[in-house]
This record gives C-alpha cells, structure tokens and sequence, in this order.
C-alpha cells in the first residue's frame, strides 16, 4: 500500500507510490542522447568576447595562466543591479521594481566536463566561487537573500550544456524558504533544538535512509521525498549559513561529487536541478536554521496537480533510493 | 525594467521578466505534433473492458443510449479506498496509510474531441461529473479534501491523450490550499471581507487583467502569474465550495470553454494543467475562502530554483496576456 508522509520541516504530504516501485532502471530514457555536444560555445574558451562582463574569475599558475572558472553577468537577467529599490502597491498587490543580480559560474573551462567529473580541485573552486559571490552580494543592503543553483541538462532548465551554476541575489526571502524559517523558528522555540540538528541526528540512528557521510557532512534521501532520488547534503554540525568548515571545502566538495556520480551511475546522467538553501542575509548567524544542498533529479514528469497543490507523488520510497545510492 | 510582483493570497513573488517580452508566437513549438493520434485506445467506446469498474456514468436517450461520458477508477491509483486509516510517527516524521480514491473521468466517447471543442452540453456533463464525484466522495469520512485537475497534453503529464480529468480524495488539505485558507482567514480576520472577493471587485474596477465575464463568473490573468498566459476563473458572487449556481454549469461552462478555446487559438492548442481550488471538506461552507480555477499552460520549462525556492520568474506580463485573450 502507498504511505503519505509528511515532511516535518516544511509541512508538505507526499505520497510514496510504492506499487508502482521504481528501480533506477525504470527511469533510464530509452534514447541516450545525453551526451554533450560539439558546437559554439559561448563558455568555452576563446569564445570569452560572447559572454556579459566577467565579475571573477581564477586562473592557473598564480593567476597568470588560462582561467579556470569564470563568474560572469547573466545575458539575459531576470534582475539588474543598477537602481534604487521602490515598493509600491496596487489596490492590496504589492509590487517591487526588478532589482537585484544575476550572474553565472562557468565552472571549468573543460566543455566535456561536468560537476561530478571534473576533478576534486575544481569541484572545490566551484564552492568557493559560490562563497566569494555570496559575501560579496551581502554587501549590498538592498539584498535579503542570494540563491545558489545548478540546473544539469536541458529537461532540467539549463539552456547551454557546459557545465554552469547560477547566482541570483533577491530583495525577498523566496516562499519556500521563509516557510522552512518560520517552521524551524517555531520548532526551536518548543524544543530549544535545530530541526535540521534533530534530524541528522534520527537518521544517523535509524541509518535507514543515509547515502553517505564524512567528517564534516551527511548525504541522505529525505523522509518525505517529492522526487526520486531526492538527496539533501548537510553540515553535521550547526551551521545557518552556507560557508567553508574550518576555511576548507574538500569535504564538501568531496561528498557532492560522490553523490553526484552515483546518481551518474545509477540514472546514466540524469537532468537535475541543486539548489543552496540558506539563512537570509540579514539573519545570517542564527541557532535555528540549517544550511543544505537539495539535489532533485528530473526523472518524472510532474502530475499536473503538483503545481497547484504543493503535494506530490513519488514511485520511490527514500529507503529504496538510498539502498541503491549506497550501493552504487 | 523587471517588476517583483507579490501574490496577496499566497504570499509568492514571481519576475515578471518583460524585457523577455514573449508574444505569443514565441511560444509555438517548432514542430507541431499535438494532433490527436490513432491507435488502441482505453478511453474509446469498444475497449470498455480495458478500464478497471465504471463508477458512474452518463448515457444519452435518457439513460438507455450508449455513454456519453464515464468515471472509472483510476489504473495505476496513488491512493487506495479500502480500508482505516492509521496515524504512525516515527521521531519527528508523521505517516498515514495511503488511503484516499484516485479516478479518472472520461469526457466524452469522441477521442478528437477536447474540453475545449466538445460541444456546450457535453462540457456541463464534464462539471456535473465533477460536482457528482464531489458530493460523493464528500460522505467518506475519512477524506478532508477532493482534488479536481485535469492534464491536457504528454508535455502536462497526460499519459493519454483522449479528453480525461483525474479526482483524487485526500485525507488531508494540500499544503497549497492550506496557505490560500490560512491567508484568506487571516484577511477576513482583519478586513471582514473574502479576500478574493476584494480582488474581484477591484480587478473588474482596474479592467487590465480581466479576460472575458459573463453573469455569473469572470477570467482574469492574475496579477502575480507563475506562467505565461494563467488564468483563473472564479464565481462573481461570494461561494466558498465548488457547486453549480442555481442548479445550472451553463455559465461555468460557457466561460471555461471560451478560455480555453482562446488558449487554443493563440497557442496552438498548448498543453496545460488545470485545478479546482475548493474549500475543504470539514469547512466547505464559508466566509473567508472563495473556489476558482487555476489554469497554467506548460510553455516554458520550469527554472530549477522554482522547485527549490517557490518563486518564478515569468516572461510574459498579465496585462500583456489577459489583452492577447481578449482580442483572441
């Protein structure tokens, strides 16, 4: 029989689907065209002229060689960054004029690479780019939170296959994470714990959905998965805001790239979208809250209803998807 | 410039992003493979037998003539309806069994036609249908809510493409719903009216959104879309639950056929979800909440961060979209 779980954190049902039980296998695409692509590449080097302004970038050889990533203005913005911000109102609609920043981290200058194959190094100088471009968002006062994602392949969002991130800086906490806020501020307010703290905790006990873990970080299946495949990495230890352990990210890096490829083995290379969640700026330093990673591969297509409910459907239980996690 | 729009209802920003200023054109996909296609199909009069059990149905020739539409259950079902339903915890995670109804209703016998085309009369079955379901489901105690959608489309999540729409009972209230409930409670709590009576009043006093109205019900592009082209229906009149008015669909249908018929035109047929918001089935009769429904056509692949985040970033204005419809 399916089950209807809960996640305690944001407050979302799902259902488990279990007689329709799906095994990796199931969700291979019966046409492997993921490989990538030759072709221009507006990311590749030498092609540098084809992209907005760069923002930073690292190079080689005491940074006098070749770049080895680059942090760019996103060609067509969502946001710009030049303006005041003015809020006014509509009747009881409240709207904000479009300020904010949009940039891009093209990860490595290796078109055929991506963030689980590339090499340990580079993995971690994608995090650190990350971190440098955070900091540096948080600067600016108009800011209230800056979101970090990826989107892996085309049935993922991504419109150019060399292997990139994203960086939005936003003048509002996004819904999503506003609820997990409020949720984690009313559990510490009753518990005098971290939700996030609570829970690694339970799952290192009961081991039944833990993918993998190091000295610094754990990678599970969510109890309440809306995916198959659902995988969240976390800092073991209490940490609000997304930042190097001991001013070091090879562990992280480490566990994103194992996770990373076993999902490569596992689903052939699936479409995924990865997304930093984080603290808001302005409440960056907090006993509540928990920073983490949230991987949701692209395998099935959304039921329709899920758009309009915030409910979903999964084939695959958390226990089953990490068991083959673990065993890739 | 972009513009930051804020929901007043759900509290969710959305980009509208008009520098990408997207026509309706630019939505049309290349190839233009969404005719209806042969071949064995379940839903067609003479594979009756391919269905699991009818649970209700339309005849013409009153009632001795051959379906004109039909409810069964549904296949593959998420939920199963036999049985108690039985609260677990384990920690801090909460499950229930998955207990609930899952069916499916066939429009109409003709497998070209589309909720769009059919014929006025067959449309208002299509509501009835609904309605009759509803008022069923709604004596299982057990159920806090029915979920009415409909995936028109492969691109939507339809499997089939004969005319179909799905009923899922649920035995709890999306979280989705939940947070429509939560804020309109909280609005009437402070302004003593239906917060989506106000919107009405004051979208219908602006006339920049409104699609089309007749007597009893009016469409609209709401003023913080998720997607290009959504479009909300909703009674003109205060009504908290989904029901005919004065024992009549005429109206419901009339409009419902129009938007979509309009859908149709400008977007060449596109493929879209479309969902009943209702009150639930503890609460369905009230002041504060107000049925409609939301239609959202599958356009646009979704960004990645909106999965992860709650918020969108939407090419197409409403006030764009809501005159491309009107002039349709």
């Amino acid at each position: 029989m399916s089950e209807l779980r809960k996640d305690p954190i944001i407050g979302r049902w799902v259902i488990i689907a279990n007689e329709r039980g799906k095994r990796p296998s199931d969700f291979l695409s019966p046409v492997q065209n993921r490989k990538k692509k030759s072709g221009f590449c507006p990311f590749c080097p030498g092609n540098e002229f084809s992209t907005p302004s760069e923002i930073m970038s690292f190079r080689g050889s005491g940074g006098k060689g070749p770049w080895t990533l680059r942090a760019v203005a996103n060609k067509f913005p969502a946001l710009q960054i030049e303006g005041e911000l003015e809020r006014s109102s509509e009747g009881i609609f409240g709207k904000m004029n479009g300020i904010g920043a949009h940039e891009v981290i093209i990860e490595t200058p290796d078109h055929g690479a991506s963030l689980a194959t590339m090499d340990r190094k580079s993995a971690e100088d994608v995090l650190w780019a990350f971190h440098s471009r955070f900091t540096d968002l948080k600067k600016d006062k108009r800011f209230k939170y800056v979101l970090v994602f990826k989107n892996e392949g085309e049935d993922a969002g991504a419109t150019l296959e060399h292997s990139h991130s994203q960086i939005i800086a936003l003048p509002f906490v996004p819904k999503r994470i506003q609820e997990e806020l409020d949720s984690a501020r009313r559990y510490f307010d009753f518990m005098e714990s971290c939700i996030f703290c609570d829970l690694i905790d339970q799952e290192m006990f009961f081991n039944k959905r833990i993918i993998h873990q190091n000295n610094g970080y754990v990678a599970m299946a969510p109890f309440a998965p809306r995916v198959p495949f659902e995988t969240w990495i976390m800092p073991k230890s209490h940490e609000s805001s997304f930042r190097p352990q001991v001013n070091d990210f090879s562990k992280l890096a480490e566990i994103l790239q194992i996770v990373l490829k076993k999902l490569d083995k596992l689903l052939d290379a699936p479409p995924y979208n990865l997304i930093i969640h984080t603290s808001p700026l302005t409440e960056d330093d907090n006993i509540y809250y928990h920073w983490h990673i949230e991987i949701l591969p692209k395998l099935v297509k959304p039921a329709g209803f899920e758009w309009g409910t915030g409910f979903y459907i999964n084939p695959t239980s958390p226990e089953d998807s990490a068991k083959f996690m673990r065993e890739a």
